[in-house]
C-alpha cells in the first residue's frame, strides 16, 4: 500500500468520506488512490476557494469534516479566504495539501514556495508527512486535530514522494479530547446576574446557535427575562417554527449599540463581545456600553451547550421555551425592490431547508421573513471574506442531498467562486441560487458614506458599480451547466423559485433588484 | 491632505499611473481619493487573482509597476497566486494592502489575519505605513523596492486610520538602485569558453529575452557556435520576423535532458539552471547532464542586458545577428485538432501583438507556428499558478492600448480568473481570447501517466475530466459583456479571429479543440 492509498483509507476510517479536490501533478497519487477506496467521494472543483469554501459547507451540515486535495503552495493560497470564514466558523476541515518530493524542494522548482507560512495564517494544526510508513497517523492525528472543539482546521502537507512511497500502514482513528467542562462554580454565578434582575444580555455562539443550546436559551430568558441574542455571524443557526427565535447582533456598530443599550451584564456563551466590524473615524471599536460587565458562560473549546443547560436546569427548572409560531410573509407582488424579494423567500421557503446568506446589504430583510417558515438551517458569511455563499452551497448539498439548499448571493460577492456553479451541475445537487443582482457593490457604497470619505466622486464610485457591463448570470449559470432564469418582479421571482426547488438539481435565478443605495 | 492622497501622489509623481483595484471598506479612503489625483486610472477588478495578475501583465509590458487595492489579509491571500506568478516573473508590482485602523487590530474583529505572513510569502519588500506624514515616504520606497533589478513584489500595508489621518506629505521619487555591473573579468572567462569549441548552451531569462539581449546571443553564437536557449518560461520574450529566434527550453524533463544532450558548459544569463518543474519516481530533479560545467555570465540583480552585450563585444565585434525570415504557416482546414488551430494563429497574428499564452497542452505547437509571424511579445506563465492568462492579458493591454493582445488560454485555467472577462469588457481592452476548449484537465492525465500513478481507473480520471457538464464559454463571456464565438472547424477559428482582431474591444472564440490525450 502507498502513502496516499494509507492516507485516504485512514480518512475513511475516521469518517472523512469527502474530499473537495482540486489536483494538480504533485497530488497524482492521492487522485489514483481513490479507485482503491470507494468509500471516499472525490468531488471536483474549478477554484480552490470553492474546494474550501465547500469544506466549510460541508462541515458545518455533517459535524464532521471533509478533506480538501490542495496542490502545492499556490494551490493553498488560492484557498485560503474561505478557510479564513472557516476559521472563523470554527469549521473542522482536514486540508491535503500536496507538495514536491521531500528531495526536490531544495531545488526551488517554479511551483516551490513556503506552504508552512500559509499553513500558518489558519491559526490551525499543522504537520508536513515525512515518512509513507507514518501518512496514516499523520492522517488520524488530523482528523482529530480538527474535530478538537470547538473545531479547527487541520493542514497536513503531504510530500509527492511519501504518498507514492510503499510502505504505508493504516492508522486507526484517533478520539478529539472531550470538550472541556464548565465548572458548577461558573454556572451558579452566571444564575445569579440572570436572577438578579439587572438589565442581562445572553449573547450565543460557536455550539450554543443549535437547537439544544436554543432550547435551554429560551427556557434562560422566559424564567428570568434576560435577553438573548445570537452573534452577527452564526456558522450555523437553527431556526423557524417551532425552534426559539433570538436576533442576531446587527452588522453595524450603530444597530449593536441601539441592541445593547444600558445593558449591565453581557453572558458570552461561544461568543466573544461584540467589536465593530471595521474601525470608522471618532467611534468606538468595542460596542459593549460603558458600565456593562461582561461574563463568560462557557468560553471557545468549553462544552458551550451543557454549560445551558446546566444554566436552564438552575434557572429555569420547570419553564418551557417559547417557540415561534409557523407564520408566512404575505406574497408581495410588482417590480422587484430591495424589500419586496425577501418574502417571496419566506412565503415559499421549503421544509428543512438550508439557506446559504451571502446576501450582504441585499439581505436584511431575510431574516424576518423567514422567521416563521418550517424549521430551516442558517449558515452565514462568518469571517467577511466575500465569495462564500456558493461554496458553502455545494457542500451544505453534498452533505445534506435529501434537503433543499437556498444560496442567497449577492452579485459582487458571487464573482469571487462562481465556478461552484459548475461543481453543482456536475454533482446535481439541489441547489437553487438567486443572486440578488443589484450591480453594485452596495455594502461599500454605504460604507464609503459611512467612513466619512470626502471628495468621493465618479472615480471613486466607478470602483464600487458593477454595471458597464451587467453581468448576466443566467448566461453566465447556463455556460457552466446550472439551468437559469431571470426575475424582475416578484410575481416571476416568486413562481421561478417554486418551480426551481420542485425540479431536481441545480437552479439559479438572476433577480435583478436595485440596490438599497 | 490625508494619508490616501498623498500615497496616491506620491505613486504617481513616481511613475505609477494605474491601480487595479479591488476594494473594502478599509480602503474607502484611498477610493475616495482617486477623484483627487486624475492622474491615477483605477481599473477594477472582481477578484483579486485579476487584480494581481493584470499588475503582472501590465509592468511586464509597461517596464514599471502598477499599484494593486487589496481587502486585508483574505484580499491578499485571493491575489496570491498571481503574485507567486508574479515573483518567478520577477516583475515589479506594488500592493497597497487596507488593514484596520492601528488602534482596532488588537480586537480581532472578524477580517483580522496576520498580513504580515501573507506578504513574507511572496519574498518581497515589506512595510507597514504606521504614521499619515510617512505614508508619501512608504510609497516612494515601496515603488523604488519594485524596481529594484530584476524587479520584485513590493506590500505596503496601509491601515485604515493612517490612510484617513491628516497630514499626508507627498514624497520625491526615489531611484532604484542602478543593477550591479559585471566585472570584465567574468566576461572574459566566459568569452574563452564560448570560443573553446566544446560544447556550450547560452541560457537566457530576466532581462535577456528582450530585442537587446536577444541580438547580442544571436551575434554570439553566429561567431562561435554556442546554442542558445530562452528558459522555458519567460516573463516576456520578444519574437517573431526581424528578430533572432531561439528555442525555449522544454517543460518535460526529458525535453531538456535531450536539449542539453552533451552539453559541456552551461552559461545562466539572469537564468537558473534547469530543474525538473515535478518530481518523478526515480528521474533527476536536476536537468543539466553530467560532468557539465554551470557558469554564471550575469545572475539575478545584475545587468544581463549589458553584460551579453559585452560578451558579444568580446567574441563577435563584427558578426551580424541571425534573424528570423517573415514566414507564415500554411491555413489548415477542417475539424480544430489539437495540431491545427496553432497555425491558424501563425496564420493570422497581427503585427505588434501581444501574446498571453496560458494554452499548456493545447499550445505545444504555437512557438513553431508563430515564428516567423510578425514581430510580437510573448508572456507566459512563470509560477506554474494556473489562472494567469487572462488576468495577464487584462495587464498587457491597459499597458499597451495600441496593441492587439491575443490571450491563448485553456479551459481549466480560465476557469480560476474567469472574471477578468468582465474587466476587459468594462475598460474595452483589445484583447482576443482563444480558450482552448479540450474539457479536461489535459495536462493532468499527462502527468497522471508519467508519475506512474497505479490503479487509477475511474475515479481518478473523473477528477481530470473537464466535461459533464461541458462548459460554454461562449455564454460564460456574453454574461460578462464580452461578445463570443465558437469554433469548432479551423475556418471557423481563422474566420472569428481575424474578425475579432478586426474589431475594437475583446472578443472571446471558444475553440472546441479535442485533447491531445
Amino acid at each position: 500500500m502507498n502513502g496516499a492509498q494509507s492516507l485516504i483509507r485512514t480518512l475513511v476510517g475516521s469518517g472523512v468520506e469527502v474530499c473537495f479536490a482540486n489536483p494538480g501533478t504533485s497530488e497524482m497519487h492521492f487522485v489514483a488512490a481513490l479507485d482503491a477506496v470507494p468509500e471516499m467521494r472525490g468531488v471536483l472543483a474549478l477554484f480552490e476557494g470553492v474546494v474550501t469554501g465547500a469544506a466549510d459547507g460541508y462541515a458545518r451540515m455533517a459535524d464532521r469534516p471533509a478533506a480538501t486535495l490542495l496542490h502545492l503552495g499556490p494551490g493553498m493560497a488560492n484557498g485560503m479566504a474561505n478557510l479564513h470564514n472557516a476559521r472563523r466558523a470554527h469549521t473542522p476541515i482536514v486540508n491535503v495539501i500536496g507538495d514536491h518530493a521531500v528531495y526536490h524542494k531544495g531545488f526551488d522548482a517554479p511551483l516551490e514556495s513556503d506552504i508552512d507560512a500559509l499553513n500558518g495564517w489558519t491559526h490551525g494544526w499543522n504537520r508536513t508527512s515525512t515518512d509513507t510508513a507514518s501518512v496514516g497517523q499523520d492522517a488520524a492525528d488530523a482528523v482529530a486535530a480538527a474535530m478538537t472543539a470547538p473545531g479547527r482546521i487541520a493542514n497536513l502537507v503531504l510530500p509527492a514522494d511519501v504518498s507514492w512511497g510503499d510502505g504505508g500502514e493504516v492508522a486507526e482513528p484517533v478520539a478529539p479530547p472531550v470538550p472541556v467542562p464548565v465548572e458548577a462554580e461558573r454556572v451558579r454565578a452566571i444564575a445569579d446576574i440572570a436572577r438578579s434582575g439587572e438589565s442581562t444580555v445572553v449573547l450565543l455562539g460557536a455550539g450554543a446557535t443549535r437547537e439544544q443550546g436554543l432550547l435551554a436559551a429560551s427556557r434562560i430568558a422566559a424564567a428570568t427575562g434576560v435577553k438573548v441574542f445570537v452573534e452577527t455571524f452564526p456558522a450555523r443557526l437553527e431556526r423557524g417554527a417551532g425552534l426559539p427565535a433570538f436576533d442576531r447582533l446587527g452588522y453595524l456598530a450603530e444597530q449593536v449599540q441601539w441592541q445593547l443599550t444600558d445593558v449591565k451584564h453581557l453572558v458570552l456563551v461561544g461568543a466573544k463581545a461584540p467589536v465593530s466590524f471595521f474601525a470608522y473615524p471618532g467611534k468606538p471599536s468595542e460596542l459593549t456600553p460603558d458600565g456593562c460587565e461582561i461574563h463568560v458562560l462557557a468560553d471557545l473549546g468549553e462544552d458551550t451547550a451543557k454549560a445551558l443547560a446546566d444554566l436552564a436546569e438552575a434557572v429555569a427548572p420547570d419553564t418551557a421555551p417559547v417557540l415561534q409560531d409557523p407564520v408566512r410573509p404575505e406574497m408581495p407582488t410588482g417590480e422587484l425592490t430591495p424589500q419586496n424579494w425577501a418574502p417571496v423567500i419566506g412565503a415559499l421557503l421549503p421544509e428543512n431547508a438550508i439557506i446559504s446568506d451571502e446576501a450582504n446589504t441585499s439581505g436584511l430583510m431575510i431574516p424576518m421573513t423567514t422567521v416563521g417558515a418550517p424549521r430551516h438551517d442558517l449558515l452565514t458569511l462568518t469571517g467577511g471574506a466575500i465569495g462564500q455563499g456558493l461554496p458553502v452551497a455545494v457542500g451544505a448539498a453534498v452533505a445534506c442531498p435529501d434537503r433543499p439548499v437556498v444560496c442567497l448571493q449577492s452579485d459582487g460577492s458571487a464573482m469571487y467562486t462562481i465556478s461552484a456553479l459548475w461543481t453543482m451541475a456536475r454533482e446535481n445537487l439541489n441547489v437553487t441560487t438567486v443572486i440578488l443582482n443589484n450591480r453594485a457593490y452596495a455594502i461599500l457604497r454605504m460604507e464609503l458614506m459611512r467612513v466619512g470619505a470626502e471628495g468621493a466622486g465618479p472615480a471613486a464610485n466607478s470602483l464600487l458599480d458593477l454595471a458597464k457591463p451587467d453581468m448576466d448570470f443566467v448566461k453566465v449559470a447556463e455556460g457552466m451547466g446550472v439551468p437559469a432564469t431571470r426575475a424582475t418582479t416578484a410575481e416571476e421571482l416568486a413562481e421561478q423559485f417554486a418551480k426551481a426547488l420542485a425540479e431536481p438539481g441545480p437552479h439559479l435565478i438572476d433577480a435583478i433588484v436595485p440596490s438599497l443605495i
